[in-house]
């Protein structure tokens, strides 16, 4: 298809897409003249996932970047690639510090591991502070609620990978963290509304 | 206590305290001369909890502003409080449409309820698309599993409210909204990360 074909099919403004392949970000068209290039079923894959993480996440440029190398270049360790995944995706933190007190405490309480190399116990430690800050509630049992929740739903998602190969373990794996983020925020707060209305008090 | 000692206690620079101060989101302390004014508990939780939403939940401050006009003057039916707060949180979408196709499907599989003037439907239909352009899995097996975790999460989250004062009820399930969310997230991070030490794979 033509690059205004490209544009029309994925959403992507003519100007956008132009701008991807600039920046590497996608591949150039098959040259047809010194005027136009063919691009494929790959080229508009790619370009439906630069716009899910760009456009629909609202990830930095620079972020998008970063997981698309992840998922060009599947090498390393599992723990590794999620690790810069989760580096990839807000709230963006100071991760350099030796200690996070507050997620180490939580940590040990919930049974899981604590690795401050692993951004997400920078993550926590941030969000622990902001509910503190609010005067919320973080007691072991509120936390052991949301802890709960997330484990039952990590179980199910990291199951499937052990049929897969390491191709399609790191997209599966890098996205999934990525992009099933909102969709459980916004049922969370579906949920919610639900309840209430269920009550008769909306 | 004095600005400074406000600010020290608070982690907020004084310049920043003076800006929250002229914008009429924290309320001048007691003037004790021309050139000082004392500061009391309340200056300091009020901090906090802006610092949370603001610095730590990196929301943009007109957002801020929003949530904290609804903890201020708690009027209106809980769903409307919950439909402003929600309204203020990212993702921020167009929530103008008529119809939200992608979240409708959604909803009505799940056996939530489907009402286009809550923002959370056009944060799911985004979500969505995501989900889609990135050629994950959105099959209803799939969003039966965030559901069935994010109800389960909601109705313990909402249960207390029944013993609540509008006072208290607003603040809780408005901060509870914002600020549970981040955490949440870094322990389903966390999950995926323990569950890889686990296997070994570490």
């Amino acid at each position: 298809m033509k690059i205004s074909q490209l544009a029309e099919r994925s959403g992507v403004p003519v100007a956008t897409v132009k701008f991807y392949i600039r920046e590497g970000m996608l591949p150039r068209g098959e040259a047809m003249s010194a005027t136009s290039a063919q691009y494929g079923d790959d080229h508009l894959s790619r370009l439906r996932l630069i716009a899910a993480l760009a456009d629909v996440r609202g990830l930095p440029l620079s972020r998008v970047r970063d997981i698309l190398a992840l998922i060009d270049s599947p090498t390393g360790e599992p723990i590794d690639i999620l690790g810069h995944a989760v580096g990839a995706l807000p709230p963006y933190v100071d991760g350099d510090r030796d200690d996070y007190p507050r997620a180490r405490a939580a940590i040990a309480e919930l049974g899981l591991t604590y690795d401050p190399g692993f951004t997400a116990v920078a993550q926590l430690d941030e969000a622990l502070r902001a509910v503190e800050g609010a005067g919320l509630d973080a007691s072991p049992a509120v936390l052991r609620r949301y802890s709960d929740a997330m484990r039952r739903v990590a179980a199910e998602e990291v199951a499937p990978v052990a049929g897969m190969t390491v191709d399609e373990a790191v997209p599966y794996a890098v996205l999934g963290t990525a992009l099933y983020e909102p969709v459980m925020l916004a049922l969370r707060r579906l949920a919610h509304h639900h309840l209430l209305v269920e009550r008769g008090e909306g």
